[in-house]
């Protein structure tokens, strides 16, 4: 991102309080004295703890910096530091603790994973910035106002930062859009810490801070916002990939499924490269052996699909859903690959080749 | 626990059908044909993708099931089958699918871990038994009917299995309580599956089902369900541990936090291992240099503790938070020790030794 940099080494670190027990030096993981850490209500930038997971971002030109927010079916919305300056600013006391804090206590027990915190993983101080339910409502996210089918979708927060833990990706989290949406837990975009702007250590120059959860989640130098949906997937099971085919009418079906309990609006299949679709017929009501509840809900079942089409030569063969809160699927793998390999939501793609003598 | 048991090897796994597809055989992780799969609207069980972490628990004695439920507070409530089957009984139809699924296509992209799924990991199938809510309301946690606090409690299932990446211990996950206290999230407590008892890979005799997430949710060969609150925490910070103390009066100071936006009701402290209790004073308030909007709200923030006590000998000091909801924090440290070395909310031990000379 212009404005904001990630380095690739840590020789632009910035000055620390020598006052810190450091755990880890690169990434600089580090917790003030116990005895320190009590004396005052407000904990000092100086003495709060730090857990980096990379080199800490460095600042080129403040006035370029803004974040992207996604939603999926939209482009994304950028936000510049004037645009969330201009919310109605909040002044939030919350406390942020590490979820390793008294790790070394445990390994006492038994060995453990992870950075050897002693007790002071943790820091309290007033937080300030726009709320996230109001950032999200310029972009065209409603508040929440009752209670929302859960499990559904959830906000992503991704910093610019390379993360040893991610290959050298961002560092990033999610939290559930019921809370992101809500007024009243308090989740800030935030640009200040105990009245002075934050410091390189703790986000500069905007971070998130969601109270009352571990402090893995408030994710410093704050780079893009994406809502995302679990789990919508279409999948063609009629044909292997790659498969031969006699030319002429082929039938291809499948599956769809909607993550949190929307369910699938239509499934639509190109045969030639994604410059056409056509939408293909349900077929799952048919031969029910055992009907749930409501036999016509299908808010948490998958859809079977199937549709004819005529294929002359060899091809490669799309399948996409869209869910009924209009969600598709992002086009390529490429765009959503991740080191533990899941929730691959992609268009489902298989080749086919058009055989034409002995088929 | 009676009646079921979790084997240490794989001499008792149930037979299979011969036409999944196998990923890992120890544990046994395995999908259908692609073209088998979307035979039918409703999966069979045979068919129905198999994603164990370690050997599948062994029935002794199904009489002698039954499964616990703690809320931290009060003693676990064990409930029987027969408990649960006089609940009301719902049927869902819901779609169940691993996470990674589809993994196989991702890594042709670029190297990623775990079992190599190809695109049957997936299944869907009508779950029969109780609703998670009306369970939850039969040991008094009541239903979900306004919107509430987020980031704080969430519902644990834990199973009876010897998972293996779990060090042998046994497999779990939870969900926010406000999806498992919704009874319209549909999650079940389900006995059943298509009409028929559950098999023994599929959970025998009783799983969660939690529609519209990945899979992992949804535990198998349930054996207790826990109640958990994040990040209750106090610690003891004006003593190191060991200190040496001069017998006499001693200030103990500290700080406590609770999660979700609890604040903290009380914190005790004892100097004779637990025998008897003193309640800490707050110190909080005074000299807060900035403040937030709500100056009166801790709701978010740690409070800070003292009290001064007669230590006269050698002794092990103890702190342990009650938060505004009632929760205590678990005693030992043994009783939440984890892999991960997280969340270590135990009761604060520090041991001081008393000297009598050159103090």
């Amino acid at each position: 991102m212009p404005g904001l940099r990630a380095p690739s080494d840590y020789s632009g670190e910035p000055p620390r309080h020598p006052c810190l027990r450091i755990n880890s030096k690169e990434p600089f993981n580090a917790e003030p004295p116990r005895s320190l850490l009590i004396s005052s209500y407000l904990t000092p930038a100086d003495f709060f703890y730090k857990r980096n997971h990379g080199p800490v971002p460095i600042i080129d030109n403040i006035e370029r910096y803004f974040i992207s927010i996604s939603a999926l079916i939209e482009k994304p919305r950028q936000l510049w530091m004037k645009d969330i300056r201009i919310l109605p600013k909040y002044n939030v006391a919350a406390t942020l603790q590490c979820a390793g804090n008294r790790r070394t206590a445990m390994s006492k027990n038994k060995v453990v994973k992870g950075v050897g915190w002693g007790v002071s993983a943790i820091g309290n101080a007033v937080w300030s910035g726009a709320k996230l339910a109001d950032v999200l409502e310029l972009v065209g996210i409603p508040k929440l106002t009752s209670i929302t089918q859960p499990g559904g979708k959830h906000v992503e927060f991704v910093s610019i930062d390379k993360c040893k833990e991610e290959n050298g990706g961002p560092y990033k989290v999610s939290i559930p859009l019921d809370q992101a949406t809500n007024p009243d837990a308090d989740v800030l975009l935030a640009y200040e810490m105990n009245g002075e702007p934050l410091n390189r250590d703790h986000g500069y120059p905007l971070r998130v801070v969601v109270p009352g959860v571990i402090g893995a989640r408030s994710v410093k130098w704050l780079d893009s916002i994406n809502i995302i949906a679990e789990e919508s997937q279409c999948v063609i099971c009629s044909l292997e990939d790659v498969s031969t085919i006699k030319p002429g009418k082929v039938k291809i079906s499948g599956y769809a499924v909607a993550g949190g309990g929307r369910g699938i609006e239509t499934v639509d299949v190109s045969v030639d490269g994604g410059r056409t679709w056509l939408e293909a017929s349900r077929f799952q009501k048919s031969g029910i052996p055992y009907v749930a509840d409501d036999a016509n809900s299908d808010k948490w079942a998958w859809v079977l699909f199937e549709i004819t089409v005529d294929i002359l030569h060899s091809t490669e063969i799309i399948a996409k859903a869209v869910d009924s809160a209009a969600n598709v699927q992002p086009q390529q793998v490429e765009d959503i690959w991740n080191l533990r390999g899941i929730l691959n939501t992609s268009w489902h793609r298989v080749h086919v080749q058009a055989g034409h003598s002995n088929m």
